[in-house]
């Protein structure tokens, strides 16, 4: 079933997953279209964001950053919605919007976390290469990462959301780029499309042989988005002085307990001191007020220019949100993935 | 035997330590007084500083900042020295010096690394509360920690040449400062002479339940200088921004692999990105060139003005200094290590 006018179709964190969600764990339910008043806007959904962080809403304890979601309730989201009915002097119906109305056909919305996105030719761009994903790439690289010319600069997950961008914008700074994705494909595009100098597949093993051979003059910036593995391989070929923006650890959101040994905390804690490292977390929501206008502007620009290139893996329906979603977590999509919920 | 003015006793590293040093791993030898040529200066040993990072200057792999003490060679240290013979134009007979002499009772300098003490009145300070460890605790703690007035801070090793200082620091800047050290008496004493708001005896067990009691606002600044099991309690109490300056990990030091799971690697990584923190390693040596003159300055000031309170640990004799060593990494010392190695 596709997007009606008469139903708001959502979908139900129905429970909490234990490690990986499983299908179990959503539940497609189907209510009134809600009402719209005094100040308020109907949104209608065009394209869901779906995004690794969503997967750290879904324990009982959120990050702290952002409330869980919890058992009953829809999932939340990024969306680029269509404002359908408006009581509220500063919307007027067929506006599009950048919106949080979560995974589902319609919403309601007091106008305060609507964000008017014009005429934007390709809007779910709001969700991706001109929103959240880059600008997380952008103040991490650029702000915390701050990669000079001839500098080598790593990044996993290379062709995803978040990945793609902080290695393009890498390449305008000059620095060498060695990116690591799953699969030869991504590998290739990294490269031959984004301009990644190196790309190392992550299903060949020997992961960190590899990766200390695509490094000869060892690591400056290794912008963390996966954790794990990678992590390990990285963190001895890191050099004096490097920076380590922590973005994302997506390989440890479905933990449930602290994994088995040995315990490479102390030797992290040792290369910190030796190399003098810098290694700081950040989460984007803190970086709109200060960064998102100058963000606008320079990828803007970029985008416009052809400098960054912006994939997108566009998956068609609500209904498949949940298996999209347990794809982006084992690392199946390629490119920024968007749920196309309705026509725009 | 002490000092005479014919023998240079030294102590040299026997052999590289497997795991914590011991005796066998040092040797006591005497050689003549090495003569001076032109442009050069003869060094009496006063006082020897001993610090942890001595540790990692006995392995096959240095530390990478500083190079390794190789077997067979004379130990390396900061000395308070006299100068007893010149051939240099910018030193007399009878001048005390910041120098590197070593282990041992005589040195050779060309002059380049020494610093005249002038009338000091306590010249060992030049080696703890006026010199490298202090001067870690101002650099570690006002430029990366930042402390700001009602912010907790904890530091271990808290009665140690750089925790003492650290603790006493945050104190001036209006934090609320909780200290943990092995043992009741140097617990007291970082209350009842150094102003800690709390010191946690680690000797006690349950570190991580006390700590979070000690701490019912959370950690905004923690400044590691032991690793281990304190760096597991703190963790989980740590505030959102909050800074972990990386002086030292202590308890690594004597690790010769990793030790035993479960991984903490991940935990810390998680709470380092949701909590946004910012850890940072420096190795003191880097800020010399910046900083030092403004330590002299502020910590002159603080320690004239009774601010800074600085206790020193002295052990009489060259001889004793590799069992002293061995104690200081079991920090069986109490307050800045310095071993006297002759008559001032």
């Amino acid at each position: 079933m596709s997007q009606t006018q008469h139903v708001n179709r959502r979908i139900i964190l129905a429970s909490l997953p234990k490690g990986a969600p499983s299908a179990r764990d959503f539940r497609l339910e189907e209510v009134p279209v809600p009402t719209v008043g005094e100040g308020q806007v109907l949104l209608r959904t065009v394209y869901l964001s779906l995004d690794p962080y969503m997967r750290n809403l879904m324990d009982e304890v959120g990050p702290g950053y952002a409330p869980p979601v919890k058992p009953g309730e829809p999932m939340v989201g990024g969306t680029v919605s269509r404002v359908v009915e408006s009581k509220h002097p500063g919307f007027r119906p067929g506006e599009v919007v950048l919106s949080n109305a979560g995974w589902q056909d319609y919403a309601v919305s007091d106008g305060k976390d609507l964000m008017p996105l014009g005429g934007l030719a390709r809007p779910s761009l709001a969700l991706g290469g001109l929103g959240m994903p880059a600008f997380t790439a952008y103040v991490g690289l650029l702000d915390i990462g701050q990669p000079k010319a001839g500098e080598t600069v790593v990044v996993a997950a290379a062709t995803g959301a978040v990945g793609a961008v902080v290695g393009q914008l890498a390449k305008l700074r000059g620095a060498r780029v060695v990116g690591i994705a799953g699969g030869a494909d991504k590998c290739r595009y990294a490269v031959e499309e984004l301009g990644f100098d190196v790309c190392l597949d992550r299903r060949e093993g020997k992961l960190a042989e590899r990766l200390a051979a695509a490094c000869p003059n060892g690591i400056d910036v290794y912008f963390e988005n996966v954790g794990g593995e990678v992590l390990d391989a990285v963190i001895p070929r890191l050099n004096n002085g490097a920076r380590v923006p922590v973005c994302g650890v997506i390989t440890n959101y479905n933990a449930e307990s602290l994994p088995p040994g040995p315990n490479r905390l102390p030797l992290l804690m040792t290369t910190v001191l030796q190399k003098r490292i810098r290694m700081e977390g950040f989460i984007i929501l803190d970086h709109y007020a200060t960064r998102f206008e100058a963000f606008r502007r320079d990828m803007g620009a970029w985008v416009d220019a052809g400098q960054v290139k912006l994939r997108e893996d566009v998956v068609e329906g609500l209904e498949n949100a949940p298996a999209a979603f347990m794809g982006l977590l084992e690392g199946r999509n390629f490119g920024k993935l968007v749920v196309r919920v309705g026509d725009a």
